[in-house]
């Protein structure tokens, strides 16, 4: 047909998507030739669950509890379970999770989730009046993005993000129509943040747009870099210097496998640094049930906690997330248990910490075999992976692969893991897709498989890293 | 603070808000002063469950067994559930709903809702590949017009709503910073939809935008109208002869109660006027497990069908949705029991088929009984609830009152749900809120409140507006 609408100005210039279906499309459609491999390995996605993990059993049980409340009168329940279903149904209207909830969350989950950073802070206090349920992380991020950018004046306002980015970022700067402004991570340095080349980046951007939101991602995704302390002082002290709201990506709270490394979070820090800061500083901080060591990403829960937001953003905010009346409330669920976990003494303590010590101890024996076994391959060099649920190897191209890739017209480490996956069926994402630096290639490869899955597929890739050299030697 | 973000450009500029929070803040704000009730009444919202509605059994069943799939060796569940479960959890990867589906949807519900739609429309084949399952039927609605908008061309995009409408689209337009374009319903003829209307507001339209995009709500929200075949054909016709893009809001498909009315999808009419149309008019349609007889709001579960998009705008739309990652995968199982219900034959059959006609039994019965009670009343007109669960009655005010209204600048309508709130407690959305004809008032009432309540509830509305009126007389 004619077409009554023209999709020559589509909102999305988004390249490579951060999800399984771009690289199988692509597969897929040379699925007829016979392929060395007999399965495909999705280490392109954190999706933990996808990958075998099992789901923490208390999590699931008071799930299933608020979903089918007759089974509050089973006896294969734990009371400590039907004491969390009890509390969330009640708050819910019609005590079910088929009612809508407030646009905000639940009352009492966004109290627990207050209840839990004052913990995690070790007493800075949270308000659930600054606590906003969310479908999964991604939903808050954009939400908040799109109140800041439309914050009026006269030129584009500007969003800092870290290159190398979750492509999240670069997808709603684009849709929203701001202006991506990139500050690059250092490599050389464990893919430090380094205040100079924040200065560096606002700088240059203030000749084009107006720079106003600056986004960390910590621990950082792809790179896995964990921030120390000092750092985030350093960054909190840019903002407020050059007022900037920060967003502060912090999803992988939970997932820090380095010795040495320690999670901070921007809230607890600002708090710390005075009142000059803590009152002034205007911050985001966004959580979900997706990471961690519960990986429930499909209940697509999560909430952001908002720092100095102006009391009519504030209602703007809540407007806004109004017109799509609610995040989901099972997701709203979920994440309560993530913030209100068995404790000491309750009956399902034991079972709870015995699941989560085993999924975090197996995540941080993934993390150095990973760096460990990417090291040994001749032209990969890997950083640490001190937090977070990937690696994101710097591997070293010949010229002739270069090419090669460039007569396809595919981005060159989009040519190697198109190559990888054609010949070994393991799928991951090219670096290119995150952003790096001009010249060098990367790709990004989850350490959610099992240890032994993982160590074969850290084996094939090594084969096919040494074949791939040799081929375009 | 001086405040990095400036609000003075706001990208929403709603006024009200379709949720319980706008008049319950308000109303809390004078909470401090004794109320004349004891009891406030959320009549505001279609929301079935926090009215009281108990939930589906054999849906809530099959989701308990999918959220903590232990239970699938429980005798206390039904193998027809069971079956179900195992099969949506075979869909998932890990077996698991805490896995991430592609963007798009599970597949296997994408199969189920395929199926449905053939079944729905007397053989009419859908295919699963047309079928993106979404955050509610609301995420839907705002993402494909997110991509149509965005479409290009030198003027500024038009969508036609009705008018009375559900404030969604109002909202979603404004967002996107296209032009909203209203062809109003005709209440002096049960609310129903004129082309010849329809062809004025083009024409009109046509002189400072492009029109491209043409919204229906069928069954009417808030105006409970359902469409007649014969108006179904010419809208399609009408848009066929415009190259408008259609956008069936069809949420209420199952909530048709006037003898002599029936639900006919557009998808149906379109494939019945033959190839010339059905090869070329552009429709999505939308549906939601919010609504209907099971009213799952909560789980946030929903679905559109795409007929004649263009393949690249598929694309498009698949990668917009995948920034997202994918719909709560509890919403798409949900889902999945709305489309794909126990059959004859089968276990849980009686039950289901017991709990939905009581469901919808009553609905009509409310619907009949809110018509009645309220043409009984002075200065009310309400035309039959034909469908959906809302009664939108005319309401005919003083003109004292309405100065009283503009003394607290406040629109007239809302000047009275304000005191009738205050003076009884129940909580109804002014038609200002969903737009009307210049100097008619209007309130949006739910019929969900059990019988014997809502009966009480017209009893006291019609006592508070005769008072209302000798007040302003």
């Amino acid at each position: 047909m004619t077409g009554a609408v023209s999709c020559s100005k589509l909102p999305v210039p988004i390249r490579i998507i951060h999800h399984p279906l771009t690289l199988m499309v692509i597969l897929g459609k040379t699925m007829g030739i016979k392929k060395p491999f007999t399965e495909v390995i999705r280490a392109n996605i954190g999706d933990a669950q996808a990958m075998g993990q099992q789901p923490i059993t208390f999590l699931r049980q008071v799930m299933a509890l608020c979903t089918y409340p007759n089974l509050l009168d089973s006896p294969s329940f734990p009371e400590d379970a039907k004491k969390r279903a009890r509390r969330i149904l009640q708050a819910c209207g019609g005590n079910s999770l088929g009612s809508y909830s407030a646009s905000q969350g639940v009352n009492c989950i966004r109290e627990d989730v207050a209840a839990y950073i004052t913990r995690r802070d070790g007493g800075v206090p949270a308000d659930p009046d600054n606590i906003y349920l969310t479908t999964g992380a991604s939903d808050g991020i954009s939400t908040i993005l799109k109140i800041l950018v439309s914050g009026g004046g006269k030129s584009r306002t500007g969003v800092l993000i870290p290159i190398p980015q979750y492509p999240l970022y670069s997808a709603v700067i684009s849709e929203l129509d701001a202006v991506q402004v990139n500050y690059y991570l250092d490599e050389e340095n464990c893919w430090a943040l380094n205040v100079n080349e924040l200065r560096r980046a606002v700088r240059e951007a203030k000749e084009h747009c107006d720079p106003k939101v600056l986004c960390i991602i910590n621990p950082g995704n792809p790179t896995g870099q964990v921030q120390s302390r000092k750092c985030i002082e350093d960054v909190i002290h840019f903002a407020w210097e050059e007022k900037l709201f920060l967003l502060a990506d912090e999803v992988y709270q939970d997932n820090v496998y380095s010795p040495g490394c320690r999670f901070h979070s921007f809230k607890k820090v600002l708090h710390e640094m005075g009142p000059e800061y803590s009152s002034n500083v205007e911050l985001a901080s966004f959580h979900s049930t997706s990471k961690g060591y519960m990986g429930e990403c499909g209940y697509r829960g999560g909430y952001m906690e908002v720092i100095n937001l102006h009391p009519e953003i504030k209602g703007q905010l809540v407007k806004l997330l109004s017109v799509r009346l609610c995040p989901p409330v099972s997701g709203q669920a979920a994440m309560d248990i993530v913030v209100n976990p068995p404790v000491p003494g309750e009956e399902s303590f034991e079972q709870f910490r015995r699941e989560k010590e085993s999924v975090l101890g197996d995540l941080a024996k993934k993390a150095k075999l990973t760096e460990d076994l990417f090291n040994q391959v001749p032209g990969v060099q890997c950083n640490p992976l001190q937090g977070a649920m990937y690696a994101f190897p710097r591997i070293f191209l010949p010229a002739r692969a270069v090419e090669a890739a460039q007569a396809h017209t595919m981005a060159p480490d989009m040519f190697y893991c198109m190559k990888l996956l054609e010949e070994t069926g393991i799928c991951v994402v090219p670096g290119s897709g995150f952003g790096q630096r001009e010249g060098t290639y990367h790709f990004r490869m989850t350490i959610l498989p099992p240890v032994e899955k993982l160590r074969t597929v850290l084996q094939k890739v090594k084969e096919f890293h040494i074949k791939f050299l040799e081929k375009y030697a």
